[in-house]
């Protein structure tokens, strides 16, 4: 099947306390959001990419773009006001139904091209597949004054990208918005999907704050 | 309140592919293990430790501390088969039971002194008190043949130095051992007491891999 990524870089960085949003900040020398995009044109050259902005961002990449001379081909849409409306605008980008959709955060510059396989694989044949990995630390729920225990071994921390056959990717986001979409996942379960999950690798992790970006860096420089 | 750490550093370092137990590694040009404790000596010059070491390590520590010309004082004592006993070893140490006691993973060099303090002062005031911070990626429960999404906003991550009234944590550990003891929380609820959070710090990683010590050197450069 026909293979497409919708890359969502909505974020405006203001968590990163810097003007810049988060996604074009270098990273070894070139924006993060071109690292991410490179991963998927390294795994499949034929992919096809769909990369959503805020609006106001939109100049800015297409001058990043010619600033380093970065020429993989992607299609550039504009955000909405959450991830979902962002997804979605991304989503009517694509005609086709008989093909395979993945949703990636523009800040995991990180993933393994055998994470984006594993996903898509699944997908093809389950529907629906998302990476994930265990987690180190012990775990808690908060109480109302206290915390207790819960069993870390069948906790997992979801990344992306999240992979699903275009039909059911696109039934879900029919649905109206609600503020529990953390991600797609949520939205295809929310009409009933199941959500399989996959390996996925340490390394990818969500660029969110200046301290994430120094391990980024960090785990890019280990990989070399 | 007097205040002990029990620093645990019991692993024989099989999930790094080397040879040296992961606390003895060096991080910056000194081992991991000195680290840790001159961040519990920085927060307090009074704080009595107490180290727990496999004892198959005890020697090569000692020769370190020559090495290093390491000289905070802390007593030395063995580790045992799991967590559980080598803390309980650690605990067989301390005569005092009018007193606070920390516990505190070996591998945890990126503690803040701020949280040291702040859980030393919750667990005066509420007993037992471990630091913990909120979670970033979306979370998921295995099933038998999917998964479930479940709110993250109520999870932590639990990190160290875990506290303690003395008396509380003595009792705790006089009952006999169970598989799922994976913190000192776990074992103190196990017999009916509150566990408090307070508020951890993100660089306060537990160093298990190899990818974890590359993440803690680069965290380090960002502190200095």
């Amino acid at each position: 099947l026909k293979k497409y990524v919708i890359i969502v870089a909505g974020g405006t960085g203001k968590r990163m306390g810097t003007e810049t949003p988060k996604q074009f900040l270098c990273l070894n020398s070139i924006p993060v959001l071109m690292h991410t995009i490179n991963v998927f044109y390294l795994f499949d050259n034929m992919i096809n990419i769909v990369l959503v902005l805020p609006k106001e961002h939109i100049n800015e990449w297409s001058e990043l773009c010619k600033q380093y001379s970065f020429n993989i081909n992607h299609i550039v849409t504009k955000g909405g006001e959450a991830r979902f409306h962002s997804v979605k605008n991304g989503l009517s980008q694509i005609k086709e139904t008989n093909c395979l959709i993945a949703v990636h955060d523009g800040v995991r510059p990180l993933v393994a091209a055998e994470v984006i396989k594993r996903s898509f694989d699944c997908a093809e044949e389950k529907g629906a597949a998302v990476p994930s990995v265990t987690i180190n630390d012990s775990l808690r729920i908060l109480t109302e004054k206290y915390s207790r225990t819960i069993d870390r071994s069948s906790v997992r921390a979801i990344q992306t990208p999240q992979c699903f056959r275009a039909d059911i990717l696109k039934r879900a986001y029919e649905q109206e918005y609600e503020d529990f979409f953390t991600d797609d996942a949520t939205v295809i379960e929310n009409i009933g999907g199941k959500i399989y999950l996959v390996e996925g690798n340490r390394e990818n992790i969500k660029i969110t704050t200046s301290l994430d970006m120094q391990i980024a860096e960090a785990l890019m420089r280990s990989k070399a």
